[in-house]
């Protein structure tokens, strides 16, 4: 909007347990609200499974049509990370062990049963040219190649990760949104809401429906880059519904 | 394996409201359970936004190389539901009226203030050449088009119009998933693991760690399309780590 540069990203989650429905995802919707604070855009996910070819397809894809590339999980020690694998096989350059990396877990598996054993020295394996990304979570690194960010599946350990990179990534405005909630389903008020859209140029407004405690309500979000124009459109819109007799709940129901 | 045809299906997550993070999706996983309850395995997801060459892309890409493809979101009354034009526009073919939708529309606004309005009959708005997919919790069906599966946004109607799809469609074996947990970090078992799975030909096992109360641990899936060979992997596993001193738990922690 206004001929401003937007900044985009996709994400790829990479795991056999997220397709196959056994567990929930909670990296996306972190990482989308982390992206966005940045004046990133998070433009699409792909979820692939455990599969070198599948990965290394999705990063190809994906990576030269974003400013960033973020993908999360298959970095841990077992013989189902991949990632890294994955990775290298994309840029076309061999597996190494990174030597900072490689300090890193020798500081951190000293005191620890085993030391640095062969399976835990895998997470300092990163491709070719690679650099680390701070964990201050746990002692495996993340690694960032060119502009693909890889990042570890547990949400708690992507989280830190994600801290660690706060402020460091280049982007545009924040879309700011504003929440307005009313108990009316959404097909009674199609026409104000498309009404509100096209008299606000540079607003996005989405209508999300829902039914609990056995009535229809709807929460109505305006988005923009423009937070003065997504808070006025807000106050219009509100204003609206209440004329139209339901009652508008800012921030959402 | 055995030379058994594999199917399988890929689903695509329509909405700016994922991808910006405000919403936490859900359909993913009750996609995937439900789908490998029918013998067909969910092979790729992609989220994408309220675009119509952005979804129509999506579509056409994975609706060649699967299966069944699904779709959820983008189904209902308001202008930034866009799904059907998306998947009219990638099978190029104009959007209609289907005359059995508008039927059960004007049945279930009969009663209503204000009746079947030009927003509640736009989600009788289908591509040319579709059938619908019974949808018992609202008005608003859903949509098959060719092998093309559209279905609501919301968890509990997406779930509604999967019953109602209980049973009809042609798959091959489920997968079976036999978990077990222990309070063993991934690393120290990681060799284990790895000849565990070797040893198995036809069982992949995936290790997924944990951070809880202070400790470390992992739940082992062990998955196979042969239930009878996963039970006994998982056995084998049990008493393989009971044997290095951790007490596994069936069923995973």
């Amino acid at each position: 909007m206004s001929g401003e540069r937007v900044w985009t990203a996709a994400l790829v989650v990479i795991g056999d347990e997220i397709l196959s429905g056994r567990t929930q995802d909670k990296n996306v919707s972190q990482v989308a609200v982390w992206l966005n604070q940045h004046g990133i855009r998070l433009a699409e996910v792909r979820i692939v499974p455990d599969d070198i070819e599948r990965i290394a397809a999705a990063v190809n894809e994906l990576r030269v049509v974003h400013d960033y590339l973020f993908t999360t999980g298959g970095i841990g020690p077992t013989h189902d990370d991949i990632t890294v694998d994955a990775m290298a096989h994309a840029f076309g350059v061999p597996v190494v062990i990174h030597p900072e990396a490689r300090g890193i877990l020798e500081n951190y598996y000293r005191d620890r049963p085993g030391g640095l054993t062969e399976a835990r020295l895998r997470m300092a394996r990163v491709p070719e040219g690679a650099e680390l990304l701070p964990n201050p979570s746990s002692g495996a690194p993340g690694v960032k190649m060119d502009n693909v960010y890889i990042m570890a599946g547990v949400p708690g350990i992507t989280a830190s990760m994600l801290e660690g990179l706060t402020g460091k990534l280049e982007g545009g405005k924040p879309i700011v949104s504003v929440t307005v909630g009313a108990r009316a389903p959404e097909s009674d008020v199609a026409d104000m809401l498309r009404e509100t859209e096209e008299a606000n140029p540079g607003v996005a407004i989405g209508s999300y429906p829902f039914f609990r405690e056995g009535r229809y309500g709807s929460n109505f979000v305006i988005r923009s880059e423009d937070g003065e124009l997504a808070r006025r459109t807000g106050e219009e819109l509100s204003s609206k519904l209440r004329e139209a007799g339901y009652d508008p709940v800012d921030g959402g129901i």
